[in-house]
């Protein structure tokens, strides 16, 4: 992704300074790779009345992390945009009891190819993202989201 | 549904010492009636970088009031239940630029008689639910969730 990980930290803080959310949920970690990307919260400030993950803290979580992901994506190919999630559809598949990520990763290259080619040349396109959260290495959420970019003017 | 006015505001008290979301969030409101439920919460605490509501902060409120309906109904029949989302598909239409409402109604008698009469017999049952935020006379989010629920021992 040419994204160093840097950026990722800088990309962090200035999300704080943007959503209030962000702060709430304590999300303490954005870390970058050439595949994807993780954001990370702990449990305690995202816990529900059972004492496990409050289903609206995986769903913004999740959330948050394809749109960073298409943003910071766009921006390493020198595309800066404006990034709004379209749809999204979630399965909470099991309760998560500790500190959780959501994992996301950029689609394979016969997706992502022709996505980075309308992008540059009608300046807004979307891309279908999947993200994870994890527990205990069985999956706990899985969104499959539609997210939308335009370059911005 | 048998509820009171004065039941809302304790449950909304109760749902501020067990979620610290509900706080961070700043829900405002929970307002019940008859056929549904409706959840307040403020733009200025849910905001995000372009000055909209942060499309984690509608994900959680919808998928939250969703909750709350089906956790109230069951306690109108008598019923004390653990409540759970199951799935949901999250369509994100516009966006919200002041203090925003999630509205969520009960199915129809149809839909809904045959899932009393399931919790009643088996304990458990899932319930589809539709939850809107509107802006401006105009629907942002469309939120189609499926609930689980099972009576608590």
């Amino acid at each position: 992704m040419n994204l160093k990980p840097d950026d990722a930290e800088a990309f962090l803080s200035w999300l704080r300074t943007q959503i209030p959310l962000v702060g709430a949920m304590q999300i303490d970690q954005l870390t970058l790779d050439d595949q994807g990307l993780t954001l990370s919260a702990p449990l305690a400030a995202n816990i529900n009345d059972k004492g496990t993950g409050f289903a609206g803290s995986l769903a913004a979580l999740s959330t948050l992390s394809g749109w960073c992901l298409m943003t910071l994506y766009l921006r390493s190919q020198g595309l800066e945009c404006d990034v709004m999630i379209a749809e999204s559809q979630i399965k909470y598949l099991q309760p998560v009891t500790a500190d959780f990520k959501a994992c996301v990763s950029l689609p394979d290259d016969d997706v992502l190819a022709p996505f980075l080619l309308r992008m540059r040349e009608k300046g807004r396109g979307k891309l279908p993202l999947q993200v994870e959260i994890q527990e205990q290495g069985k999956m706990a959420l899985q969104l499959n989201g539609v997210y939308y970019a335009r370059i911005r003017c």
